[in-house]
């Protein structure tokens, strides 16, 4: 059978390392072409020397032309402000995209600039660009050729709220109190912490002020067809993989666990990579895979409660949620090369 | 100078062996007495081998006559329901306890017996016990005579929320999403939990329903005037030491920053353990240590904040606190062998 | 196409449970039984949650007849001991069985006993086991119907120092200095080190007596065609997975960093999973694969060197090569739901 | 009563953060000055948040004139080649000054300038350096004005052989296979190392030519008469604190474990921060003190051993060592604020 060829634009960093380690074992994808802002042309194996003995391919300087010609399906696992130069060039060339970054996550342009700091380039894909959330737009991402990649922390929130903002039962503000391992922050980032400044340790930053805030704003409030407040604090933990997010919610009238539960059942049916727990998800059991699992538990009067998710933020959260919409987009089974 | 003799009833559970480590350093009190409800005396440098070279005390099977006759001063590091069996007999005999476990905590003997499963045994003593949180109680802990030693949670809790209420300034219910490292539980506790289990890992347990809720809502209560509903949702996190709270507050009216800090300040003023941050608190800053950081942030509408504070919860969350008390009701220096 | 059956005997404890997991996404293999001392059946991804889901297998209590009944390969996970009760039925019934216990390393039943304590009650079978070590015995291996899996450390021992005896190099005694996980220790030998007593921490134990000492020796005799002294110091480390093996030898003669580098790559052409490092290998690069990763360095003078060697203590040295073998028995690409 | 002025120069590397961390609990000697190469005078707890509360000493741009003169004792916790600059003029003005740099470890200069690529410009102190090991020197070290504190590695190596050497039972050669944790590298080293690169991992490096080598080597020399041999492989292991160094030797005739036990029971009779171990020393017990744990096996011959010995690299292995040094020096009891 021929395996559908694909790219990976930036390479080198967290997750398009973990998008290449995932690719190697697909069974219908092949990546042929790796590529980063680099200088030179150098074995992957060599750049990442765990990658010895499972490919021989290179990671080269980018070329978008070349990227095109060799590749039926990119993915672009850039920076911010850069995804957007090379999509329109690609999506023109009749290619599909996934591209991870935010530049497509947010259709409000004004919301774009006020938290990346640029103005946005390519606003008519954007119009097109969908939000690579398999578990509510499955439909739309079949028929997708530019998907938005969702940001780590924002599928960990939405996929813990969505069926009960969708159902109505949820009022007032959502408080998420979200953990993340360093990684998270990206390759380049995290050599300002050292091992001394993780181990043992745990702190917030960016308490209200995140730039995921908007994207799980603007989903959920597609969900429940009005303004959804969001107060999301962040925090670093001493973790290798993963997020999890403990949600605060008020509901409008008194609810029963079974009827949370109902819903979440129902909702997500059909959706391989949620778990819905008997008690709180443990961080450590989606590490690794691209499971969301999730846990709640009611206050005594049934007009509260706390929603756990826990996902692992490069895989659920990033490279593995992206072959996902890749297999979606290229009809083969949802699940493959993820379980 | 003579020193003040001192006895630990529960030598070899962590707040125990913790509380040897820090007396053994202390310049004005003297450990002569640890004692466990084992079946036969040994070094206790050869229970806890780490201890070789720094004490030649034996650890002895809990004789209550012998303590009392030989210790001016008794720190009772004992299980929930085992501490109120022998304080009687020691608070007869003229002595000073400070007791760890929660049974002087709670004036509601209703509610000891919900969450702890025993009748309170007694009732007696327990009115005249002083809720021993230096920062709070100082003038109360100085006459004292039996010390109700605060709870982990709860110092992390109360001690970041104390000032805001007493001032008037919070409404509606709290929430407190609570992170733990496993030693939290107790020694005994912990062997059900092999490393394979902590590491990398992160869970929510008894969400709304811990033992600490009361202890820390009847204090808070206090400093309000009115009931205040905490919703308590504590975590076990991978970390050596330390309680990380992340508390979420509404405020009556819109408040600023600097009213905020300087409310901190003014009632911290002359508290040499609690550190008011410039920016949120990091877990490790206070790992082996007394102190209690605490930073936080308001919402742009100033209608709400979270509020950061982190704990040793060995030290300031048990063993430390027990010993700050003893400085203060001996009239030593508050901070003398803790810094 | 049809899939090889296999059974898993042994499946919860922590080799089992990683042989679940290889086999899970082995493209021709299909795990149909699952087996293991307990009382009673329960689904194997309640047992453990994290295969929630992954599978619908049942966990079985052990039915033997069952297991020869409904599979073609079936591996044994169990106690030492306890292997050899099982292994002589299914192989009377025509069936392969991979053992990964000890029982069937050792030829000389004398030395069985004095370490393991019990009389050999198979040595029938003993004397056709082959030792499954694909990098050397890769023939053997092809037409065995009994395969005695190795040891974790002899793994990481034997792969470092066979083609240097082999060739002759070598004399003189061998000082094998290994670092592992504590996962080495099997479920339930770990419960007795909760995490406090891991993290931050490594000791030396059982230092010149351990089990693996002969498994080692009789091995590398058979390369070197005299008696081999290994002094074995096996260590323990906090690490998630993995053995790291430091290894001192003395050379007959002088020899380059060249004709070593060049023998181990003679050796090894043509095994996919033994990596020669440039620099020496790390841990972490091993951790979750099923290579062995080795690298070398020479003394000034040629005379002596240390080789580190680098494996997954539960995948290279446990439930990987195990597959490896069954690829290998089976006909298939020996690298098969390896890579 | 009046206590010792001392001076820390240095005091924002590793070292020097737990020169201070120890000098500010110490009842006899005073931190009068703090000084780093930095450009501008800053509050201490502010460039280390966590000694908020502790001190209010600042931190300033290094100025040796002013450091004589306000202080009687001065660490040099100086990058290599740079302390040689300072000593000089301090030791002219009458000052006691304790160097943890290597400058004044070597008495062969030719081999300094192999190992540290510069010259040696003091060669006149470094005639009349002590090479600060209390174990050993404590005669000397009383005397010193200058004393060349040991480095991380050599003091765990070094102890562990001491008497052995002294007692003439060792021949051949050496190896000691010696795990690190990664702040042995110094605060700037290890800013190439972020969390992901030493969670789980662990690798040799700089085997058999680490410029610790000759340190040890000369040393040993001079307890056993002759020239040894050290073959010296150290490692990078995850923990917060620690050197552990397991050490290779054989003896020129047959011994016994208690021969062995004896004689370093004797050597070691009055040396407070020496424990010798029943089993094998744990790297965490050491961790947070100034101890030197040693433990060992021989094998079943008598004719080898494998000795292990830990401590803490910052303490024993650096800050620890030298406010021990400063006791000698300063006639106070060798334990004080070290225990």
């Amino acid at each position: 059978v021929d395996k559908v060829k694909v790219a990976i634009l930036g390479a080198t960093g967290f997750t398009g390392e973990k998008l290449v380690e995932i690719l190697l074992k697909h069974s219908k994808a092949q990546a042929v072409y790796l590529a980063s802002r680099i200088l030179e042309s150098a074995p992957y194996a060599q750049i990442f020397t765990h990658f010895s003995g499972k490919t021989n391919l290179n990671c080269e300087p980018l070329d978008i032309e070349k990227a095109a010609q060799i590749s039926d399906i990119l993915f672009l696992s850039l920076p911010h402000t850069v995804s957007m130069e090379f999509a329109p060039y690609l999506l023109k060339k009749g290619k599909k995209v996934i591209d991870l970054s935010a530049d497509y996550r947010l259709k409000d342009t004004v919301v774009y600039e006020k938290y990346y700091k640029v103005s946005h380039k390519d606003k008519v894909n954007l119009k097109k660009a969908v939000y690579g959330m398999p578990e509510i737009y499955k439909k739309e991402v079949k028929k997708a050729r530019l998907i938005a990649n969702p940001g780590c922390y924002p599928t960990s929130i939405i996929l813990a709220l969505y069926p009960l903002l969708k159902q109505g039962f949820i009022e007032g503000k959502i408080i998420a109190d979200s953990k993340s391992a360093i990684t998270g922050a990206g390759r380049n980032a995290i050599t300002k912490y050292p091992y001394t400044d993780i181990s043992d340790n745990l702190w917030v930053y960016k308490a209200f002020k995140h730039q995921h805030v908007p994207e799980v704003e603007s989903i959920l409030k597609s969900a429940s067809n009005k303004a959804v407040k969001l107060l999301f604090v962040p925090q670093v933990i001493e973790a290798k993989a993963g997020i999890y997010s403990t949600i605060y919610v008020s509901f409008k009238n008194k609810v029963t666990e079974e009827k949370i539960r109902n819903t979440y059942e129902k909702y997500y049916k059909n959706c391989p990579f949620v778990r819905l727990k008997e008690d709180f998800p443990k961080l450590k059991e989606t590490a690794g895979t691209n499971f969301c699992d999730i846990g709640f538990a009611l206050t005594e009067d049934g007009k509260a409660a706390v929603i756990a998710s826990s996902i692992d933020n490069l895989i659920k959260g990033a490279a593995g949620c992206a072959v996902q919409n890749m297999n979606i987009m290229c009809g083969f089974e949802e699940t493959l090369g993820l379980l």
